[in-house]
């Protein structure tokens, strides 16, 4: 970060990017919404205030999130909205797009393949599989559901580049090998389970329970913190509350 | 943490409670759901090495976050199972469960209500609501789909201490309204858009489409960690590479 940067902006980010905090990287995934969202309304030009508002952090926290990018923005002006948006995405690995197949047509597959969010980011659904004989051949938002027995072979003909399991946890570890013996090399995982793959593949593990315990957490501080400064004002004992964090602080997404 | 704790330990842990990091929090989480599986094959002692390996976790990061829950723990012991979870679910505000209510009754709703982690977990599915005549009076894992228009009576009579939105994006800012006109305090959104409440309200939104770009930046990340480690052998320079970290260092829920 002391060093002189001379090389252009896409080298600049792919050297940085091994040192970007988890935190700022799930950031930088809001600030890229905000951005698409901004460049749909045709805004060329958006201040460090404007950006931090929309996405619920602090402006501080922004620009120090952005500095990991390498130099952008000018000082007094903004961010370039569509340069900035490129920034991130080459940053996050989304230059290219990705082809996403996903293994369990069930509830939670079919509530993903049909989720809106995907597509608008650059996740293109490419295969739907599932075991189910009266599920297969079914048609789910345009995607037909084929057997999984044909996933070896319809990997290397779709040359997808992430992968979702969303079947029941004793399926799970099954459906890992057989993506990984394909060559698959990006997993995420909706099991409640730890799956075993080699050091080359990324697996990724969504814990729905988990966003409802750090709710929890989130509500437990704060009533805590509620009931103390109630205590606090009813001793007439105003101290200063140095370490007190809001909700509205928290960054919404993990 | 330098002061004298003569507290006992809940009140050590509440104490505390506003000092831990949202990353921590989420671990306390991954924790949690290792010492649930440990209690009930019955196992009393757990030492940091054996949790940390089962949390996916380095055992110095394991310890210092369990330092945050006060003193706990025997040096060349290791922990007490039980001691531990009931110490976990303390501070993340489990200890007395959670009753749950979910609006919107589609694909993501129905596979939330059938999650079997969500009950595993503390967390009851209490009732359920959609707004489409078709579905209202369904069954979903033996919870009736009600009218959403029954929300308000529903809410006062069911005392739920958590809503979950799984609406379509447009509907969504509707149902918060409603749930925080009812007295709801803590709101979980798969909505896709942030949602307005007041700041007594916790709102935590999980964005799917996050998870799938976190794993495409762990996916870029270190494929140019690969690719540099290629080009430094080939030049026969092996130099100290201090800041990388290895995708199965880093943590699996946000």
């Amino acid at each position: 970060m002391t060093e002189q940067q001379e090389t252009p902006p896409t080298g600049v980010s792919k050297a940085l990017q091994k040192d970007i905090p988890q935190a700022t990287v799930a950031r930088l995934a809001t600030y890229l919404r905000v951005l698409a969202v901004l460049a749909d309304e045709a805004v060329a030009i958006v201040s460090s205030e404007e950006l931090a508002v929309a996405a619920g952090v602090g402006s501080a926290k922004l620009r120090k999130d952005l500095s990991f990018l390498g130099p952008n923005g000018v000082r007094g002006v903004g961010y370039d909205v569509i340069k900035l948006r490129d920034r991130i995405e080459d940053v996050l690995g989304l230059s290219e797009g990705h082809r996403v197949v996903l293994v369990g047509a069930g509830h939670l597959g079919r509530a993903l393949v049909g989720y809106g969010g995907f597509r608008r980011r650059g996740f293109a659904m490419v295969g739907l599989f599932d075991n189910d004989p009266a599920v297969i051949g079914t048609s789910v938002t345009g995607l037909i559901v084929r057997d999984v027995a044909e996933l070896t072979d319809a990997v290397a003909a779709l040359e997808p580049t992430i992968a979702v399991i969303t079947v029941p946890d004793a399926a799970a570890q099954g459906v890992c090998d057989l993506l990984v013996a394909a060559g698959l090399q990006c997993v995420l995982s909706f099991s409640a389970l730890a799956l075993e793959a080699p050091a080359t593949v990324e697996v990724r593990r969504v814990d729905l329970a988990v966003e409802m315990q750090l709710l929890s957490f989130e509500r437990a501080r704060n009533a805590e913190s509620a009931a103390e400064e109630a205590m606090s004002a009813a001793a007439g004992a105003l101290l200063p509350r140095v370490s007190m964090t809001t909700s509205k602080g928290a960054v919404v997404q993990p």
